[in-house]
């Protein structure tokens, strides 16, 4: 998308150990008006599905999966990263582990919001070495629901997370895809 | 809001310790065409203030926050709970103490998006002790922008948050307010 590609080019910090920072329009700071272009755009993409839900983890995905809702006029559901006295009853869990924080963690999600019945849209703001998406995938088969497809605003195509998704069968539509990140010479995209 | 107040009534859980749980609507499943009339109403409210830039904290202000932002055509930021490595630079900090989770944490926000010029609307799903308004407020005093007001979902207006920082000339405009949380006979809205 080329909208995209040229924010993260134009305001796309390249870090220490492959790192890209987006913090000014994407996961800090979030350039609204961008994000609902990149949901319309999701729209177009799986908009013929039947989703009946949108599925991400907090924290980054959530703005991103809920200016995609409005969309497909349907709820977002957030796993959260923790088991918080406000999450009642029973839930499902897998383990994701974090390569920016360097840690596992669990993500869960009430059972109560996630039924056979549903087709379930995934949505995320990165796929790099795809460790979230395995563990929303896992909490979606423990539910029993179906998995329609990830929508990933920007996917890091030299990490082996979209190659192993896809060779799995998973649907992956990245609206970006980052064939290389070059401290020197900057983002170049995959053709 | 009577809309609000209908969906508090039909599908809030009173838990232990005076804990509403919300999570079938408002933070961890999240109605996004009810979550973007809460919005509209935000707009309606302080859409005549100037707002520069909508100001939340993860997690579960930031499906608010952006769907309110879309109304205001400003940005969001959202304060994170840890420092990352993603996060670049500078960053003001001020600590909360979560009541739910029983422990003190940091928020921190970027220097490098909120700046002297901003005129600043806090949105949060809840306000009760008020101590992530206050850290709020204590960021935006650090970055020496206008704090306009802060729009709550919903305020749990038999504690104590609200009263103290309207008596500090905060303006809080909050969509329910709620008396009392009745494991027997249910939510009573304040007057």
């Amino acid at each position: 998308m080329k909208l995209l590609e040229d924010m993260i080019t134009r305001y796309g910090k390249i870090g220490d150990g492959g790192v890209l920072k987006v913090d000014g329009f994407l996961n800090h700071q979030i350039d609204v008006g961008l994000v609902d272009r990149l949901g319309e755009e999701f729209y177009r993409i799986f908009g013929d599905c039947d989703i009946t839900k949108i599925l991400t983890v907090e924290a980054s995905g959530i703005g991103i999966a809920c200016l995609t809702a409005r969309y497909f006029r349907v709820p977002v559901l957030f796993a959260k990263k923790s088991k918080t006295v406000n999450l009642s009853g029973d839930v499902y869990s897998a383990p994701v582990f974090s390569f920016t924080h360097k840690k596992n963690y669990e993500i869960v999600v009430s059972k109560e919001f996630l039924t056979a019945g549903d087709r379930v849209l995934i949505i995320d703001d990165f796929l790099a070495m795809g460790s979230s998406i395995e563990g929303l995938r896992s909490i979606i088969q423990s539910a029993g629901a179906a998995l329609a497809g990830a929508g990933i605003v920007i996917e890091k195509a030299f990490q082996p997370g979209g190659a192993k998704l896809r060779s799995e069968g998973v649907r992956i539509e990245s609206l970006a895809r980052i064939a290389e990140l070059n401290p020197k010479t900057g983002v170049v995209f995959a053709k």
